[in-house]
């Protein structure tokens, strides 16, 4: 019985980071489509969101089974739950990306604005942010989470910086630049928001580790050990 | 057993809906903080959020022992685990007050730049929606639910109407508003994101109604009944 459910627990994690890969994927593949202002590119990321909605449910139902089957107690439980309360958050990053593919729909039609530098630094520190909590959940180490964790502020600068820079290089000086401004002002919001679901993951992670330890010392004192 | 069951499940219902109550507190708040331009009332928002925050733990772990104590199945299984996906969401929308209220902060020092009507009537959409998909969930009321995926477009029209406006009656117009403007923006889009979170647990309510029925009928098929 508890290899079988080893088995399954590591079939879970597979899944969880397999869903992890596909945000992944959505944010790269949305952040290539603004580069090279390609409609069709950024088609894919909004078609596929529905593979990614189809995986919450899938993982879900696997979760489901095997707390109804398993009955899994302590760290086990904790971890099949917060694998159901993950997918939610991998869902809504997904959205993010989708929101992103949109915002690049909207502008492929017109030149582009300036350069790009740090939205793409942004996006990649948004897929390190993902891998990185993802990782840490697997392996349930608050040390990964942690380092998640002090990443954040680096996105929200990143962000600030191509807000501000948005704003008074380009809405401020020449209005005709508005329109296309406020949609790389988005975007850059959009992947900050990617960052900080994957940091209340990493939290999670280090609260369910860290919630283990306080249980165990509480049955502990209990049995008078 | 069942009785003390049935008594813990209401308890979680309470403390479902007082969340959902926080969070709409914090929706109308911020809102009011931005009518007034007042940022003492924008902070309590942000203040206020750590309780937020604790009560998402408080919730799951009451989750945690229901599942571990109760062992829960089919249904109560479905409704156990998706409290615990509901605390993620309702967390995320109290973040996304915050947000509201960290604009607000940012412009509170400035003059309004233009009377708010589409704003608050979208708070008031959300706030509705909030409401709406957690009673939903409470009384697993797929129909309910339902009508809080139809009033989904009204808040991507209403964004939208003040997006447009802010664009071409002002940013493009005076570039002295553009500061303002992006800041009431992107409160239009946090409103709409909450709406957002508030469709995404109501189609997960009707997902959860209708998975007992399919499960039902998988049993039913295989009994030969």
């Amino acid at each position: 019985m508890q290899r079988h459910f080893d088995t399954e627990l590591a079939d879970l994690k597979k899944s969880i980071l397999n869903m992890g890969s596909m945000v992944e994927t959505a944010i790269s593949t949305s952040i290539n489509a603004l580069k090279l202002l390609d409609k069709k590119m950024a088609d894919t990321v909004i078609s596929n969101d529905k593979a990614v909605d189809e995986l919450e449910l899938k993982i879900d139902e696997e979760c489901l089974d095997l707390l109804a089957l398993r009955q899994p107690m302590a760290l086990d439980l904790r971890f099949v739950t917060m694998a159901m309360k993950i997918t939610t958050d991998l869902e809504r990053m997904s959205d993010l990306a989708v929101d992103i593919a949109q915002r690049v729909c909207e502008i492929a039609d017109e030149p582009q604005l300036k350069p790009l530098i740090d939205i793409p630094s942004l996006a990649k520190l948004a897929q390190e942010m993902v891998r990185g909590c993802l990782d840490a959940f697997v392996k349930e180490d608050p040390g990964m989470a942690k380092s998640v964790i002090l990443l954040d502020p680096e996105a929200d600068d990143l962000r600030d910086l191509v807000q501000k820079e948005l704003i008074e290089d380009y809405m401020i000086k020449d209005p005709v630049t508005v329109k296309r401004a406020v949609r790389l002002l988005l975007i850059a919001r959009h992947l900050e928001r990617i960052c900080d679901h994957a940091t209340n993951i990493a939290e999670d992670v280090i609260y369910m580790v860290r919630a283990k330890v306080v249980k165990h010392r509480a049955g502990a004192l209990k049995n008078g050990t």
